[in-house]
């Protein structure tokens, strides 16, 4: 009935559609004949003034809208040791967590990790744009593990937390078991592709801290918290605070670093 | 045809949905039948890749939100002499205002002045909860216009923004001409209806900047701003940056001031 009465309006999302001055925008974007959704904290409130609100809402066909998922699809900004200028990058997203929690705003928090379009083509360096051929620089030892996803996969496995209740309050984290190698393993899966071995440079933290420093450069930030301090496996998920995609929804064919990398060739 | 394929699947809204990562997601959403709305900056960029991303969008039935509107509801935060706290509170709305412009968001920013159901009931009296019979406290001089608004109306005129063009990238100030009186031209509305004479005391400004500040009081510094500063009423509204709500929608019968006192009679 909405989709009808709204021909040629423009669709409302109210954020905050129960608060003192939301109500009265939602009321008049219902009235007025818009596809209308709200966004609030809790879909079945307590508190009687509220749930009535709410229930004048639906009667007007108003859409309840009750999950946030903020832009993070990286590491788990709660849980890392980066330096500056990625420790600042992080933080500003924590902050954004902790307002949502202090807001009771119901919320999935996606950690990602590495993306795979913008981390394996150059096979995790920085500042490079094509798959190496010759020669390849690894960050630390190279035998620290990070974690690689599709972007296709973060698409598909944040749609599927949507309406899962196991995602609810959680950080969803993307391990996928297939996609979880050192720097070291990396380069091993694509000399065997190429059929060729690389000279491997190895960049100790040292140094790669100086070239972070001058000028500040975030990519390489992030890149020493994953690979010099493991930030993308180095803790467990516990279920207090969060849950692994591949193993929620085991029946997502997720795209694996092999076969990424076929782009490639 | 997107409300019947997404019959139990949640409404998706993807804000930066044209972007690096919010394109996959909204690609997963329209695949796995959920309502989708992306919000964007520009509905036909002149960029083909980015065109040919939103043509995509459409084709899967994605529904395109073009304007966002920050949660304001009060003075212009970018035209007021405030001093602290409310200084900052409009200092941190304005910082959102800069944030949407330079992201190029398009937006229409709503300045509703004085809620009515806030300031009437009192008499724009603040930590006052019933209407005065015997003894008022007016700021100043009482003789400084201010601007009052009725929550129903704020709703029906943002709303009636929604989708007109002369509200795009615009402040919307709601400056009914029957609701623009100052404190004495309340007190003397309210006196008639209520067939006494108040006693009216007089607050010097010095003696309210010291009130403001022990303990720091955000609604007694915004009445500042209005009854002592002007701030509702001290500038002309340029179509450079602004329009008017009564005079774009002169047939919505708005509320006035004499009306709604009656409520508390």
């Amino acid at each position: 009935m909405a989709s009808v009465a709204g021909e040629g309006r423009s669709r409302v999302l109210v954020i905050g559609g129960t608060g003192y001055i939301g109500r009265f925008i939602v009321a008049a974007s219902a009235r007025e004949g818009h596809p209308t959704a709200v966004l609030v904290r809790d879909a079945a409130p307590a508190d009687p003034a509220k749930a009535a609100v709410l229930q004048g809402f639906r009667d007007a066909g108003v859409t309840i809208v009750k999950r946030f998922f903020p832009s993070e699809y990286g590491n788990d900004v709660d849980r890392n040791h980066a330096v500056e200028p990625a420790k600042t990058v992080f933080g500003g997203k924590a902050h954004i967590r902790r307002a949502i929690e202090a807001e009771g705003i119901p919320y999935t928090y996606v950690s990602s990790n590495f993306f795979a379009g913008r981390f394996l083509r150059s096979l995790a360096q920085i500042g490079v744009t094509e798959p190496p051929t010759e020669k390849v620089l690894i960050m630390g030892d190279g035998n620290v593990k990070g974690i690689f996803a599709a972007e296709e996969d973060v698409g598909t496995y944040t749609i599927k937390a949507v309406d899962d209740p196991r995602t609810l309050n959680k950080i969803l984290y993307l391990r996928p078991p297939s996609n979880t190698l050192s720097h070291n393993e990396l380069v091993s899966l694509w000399e065997k592709k190429l059929g060729k071995t690389l000279e491997r440079v190895y960049l100790p933290e040292d140094e790669l801290l100086k070239k972070i420093r001058a000028p500040l450069n975030v990519a390489l930030a992030i890149s020493h918290s994953v690979w010099l301090k493991g930030d993308h496996t180095n803790f467990e998920i516990d279920p207090s605070f969060g849950v692994e995609a591949t193993q929620l929804y085991p029946d997502v064919p997720y795209i694996t670093v092999d076969e990424y990398l076929n782009r490639f060739l």
